[in-house]
């Protein structure tokens, strides 16, 4: 993997990341394919968003269908049609937020699977070896995420951990035939400054090919995420892509571009599409409003996705009520695309050297506060 | 619309169908788009599988949106972003099997909408006005569906109404500007020889563009079924469209066309996707089965569809056990492409004059029993 930053605009860069499968233009928003599949979404429609890069989670394909199941197929790309590039995350923050009956030592995690009821154990060493066998292109160490609040001897003792296994992490991954696989670290540390900083520097003394910034986007007040971000960026190596895990809304997006962020994941296109909600340079629109049963107007006139070229609001709105299939992928589509077009609209301002117009205009129209964020 | 027999092989014909949203090749299958919608399919999947004409159900677009609505967004072509054909039956066989307390007299039907509750009315007079709003290409009349079994008397009866409602429809269609919509007749009579005779000619003395044949497929013998499939086509005008209406099985499409059917509908390629069945030319699959955890086949290797050209069994087996939504979009895909292929090989075997060895081969070939029919 080959990172090179082609433009900055104060702390905003544009870069590229050159992969064997295919080169992605930063800053970029990576759409979520837990399951192997972005969901309601397929590998055509993800192109035609203008996706060079999805995300997948370990966790997920670790217990089903199996690391084994899908080396045997031929890796991840060749088992789910992509043959674009793929992140994927360590499965920590998964086993912390759907697990049953976790038990943590040093040497890993044990935890039930809620697909079966079966045991399955975790390490630093298994999930690199999992994420070989998924031939994925940027992999993550296995960490361990902290509830939202903390206190701090719980985030030093949790910091301490994710720094140990950063380490053997990184060592298992040396010791393997990669395959060119880059290995990203995980920044955490909680909401504390000094163990943010903390948490970076060690990380950076590992060493890694890029770096996460993990634990954001739990519940935190909106400032302190700013805030946290900018100084995990700042403390960041500037030769190294940098990715906010898990975020986030349109204007979360603009606001860590401003403060150095690369990448990003977010299960907030898809996951809303699936509740009736499009976003829109004008805010999102919440398409079970009966103002939009007789709106002939497509979801939104500047965009060139399938959903808004081809259809109404009315007929959309039409499918969501109906519960009709058809909805959840208009509606994913439309969403994944507008995402897209934000980070290229920005990647652009960035370049003319006009980040900082591009941001105020932008968070002036879309307004509108949009809902709360998640993760699958 | 105009309709030319192209070619003969026994009772099987080859035809066309000339309609101002395009030409129909016959014998044709028409996938069903129930609320305006095939289930989990895009206008782009539809062409992609070869569809010409899909089906969509006046009772379903009657209570949800309303005529209203789609006339006033321009019509059901443009509402549901269809350019080729449709064709709409008239609600009477949803009134029949979904909707709740029910109040038939001469006049037409009162029933209650299970979307909401509200009361409707639908009348023969109704069913036109409502087919006219829609703008569908061909229109059927409102028809009384008798359950299976039931007796003389009561089958009596029923045509009786059936055929005074089709006198109705035929002066209401006559009366309007009809706009090139054809009004097809609805052949009833339930599983009696005689009174299928009686309806048969009464429905040609009144007179329509095309010829539907309703009751069937509703849990009579499949031996009943296709012996007065044979019976009814045997009577109807040589030169005029035949329409089994909500059949079947492709070994059921098969035995039709034998007898001279045209145009058949029918959910189970779309409904059965999304139960994991899959249809091919040696049988259905199931994928659900453990045998297909590790099948780095495609579906069905000869077929074209996207299911079959990027994806593995096992793939879509994963998709489908982990209940994603790209699973019904890409087994529907594939069973609508399946029963389109299957319709155009037939057209090609009637044109050589080869259709009785295409029929055994396939018969042979398919040989395994598919589950059992049923429409939405």
């Amino acid at each position: 993997m080959n990172f090179t930053i082609v433009a900055r605009d104060g702390a905003a860069r544009a870069g590229r990341l050159t992969t064997t499968h295919g080169v992605v233009d930063t800053p970029i928003f990576m759409p979520v394919g837990t399951h192997g599949t972005v969901k309601a979404l397929a590998p055509d429609d993800l192109a035609a968003a203008g996706a060079p890069i999805v995300l997948a989670n370990t966790y997920h394909l670790f217990l089903r269908p199996g690391p084994d199941v899908i080396r045997a197929l031929g890796g991840l790309h060749r088992f789910m049609g992509w043959d674009r590039v793929i992140l994927t995350d360590s499965g920590g923050f998964q086993v912390w937020s759907l697990a049953k009956l976790r038990k943590i030592t040093e040497a890993g995690v044990e935890f039930r699977s809620p697909v079966d009821g079966s045991t399955h154990f975790l390490s630093p060493e298994v999930a690199v070896a999992v994420q070989q066998a998924l031939g994925s292109d940027i992999i993550h160490p296995l960490d361990e995420c902290l509830a939202y609040p903390a206190t701090r001897e719980v985030t030093e003792r949790s910091l301490a951990l994710t720094l140990q296994w950063a380490a053997r992490s990184k060592a298992a991954h040396a010791g393997s035939a990669a395959g060119g696989q880059a290995l990203f670290g995980i920044v955490q540390g909680g909401t504390d400054e000094e163990l943010r900083r903390r948490a970076a520097a060690a990380t950076i003394e590992v060493g890694f090919d890029g770096y996460a910034i993990g634990g954001m986007a739990v519940g935190e007040p909106k400032e302190a995420m700013y805030d946290l971000t900018e100084l995990v960026t700042g403390a960041l190596p500037s030769d190294r892509p940098r990715y906010l895990m898990g975020v986030g809304k349109p204007d979360d997006l603009v606001r860590s571009v401003a403060r150095g962020v690369d990448m990003f994941d977010c299960v907030l296109p898809t996951r809303n599409a699936r509740n009736g909600q499009c976003f829109t340079a004008d805010g999102p629109l919440t398409l079970k409003q009966a103002r939009f049963a007789t709106d002939g107007a497509p979801l939104e006139a500047e965009c060139r996705c399938y959903a808004c070229r081809g259809f109404s609001r009315a007929y959309l709105r039409h499918l969501f009520m109906s519960g009709e299939l058809l909805a959840y992928r208009l509606l994913s589509l439309h969403n994944v695309t507008f995402f897209l077009w934000l980070m290229r609209e920005m990647r652009a301002a960035i370049l003319e050297g006009a980040f900082g117009p591009f941001q105020a205009r932008f968070l002036s129209r879309y307004a509108v506060s949009s809902p709360e964020v998640s993760r699958d």
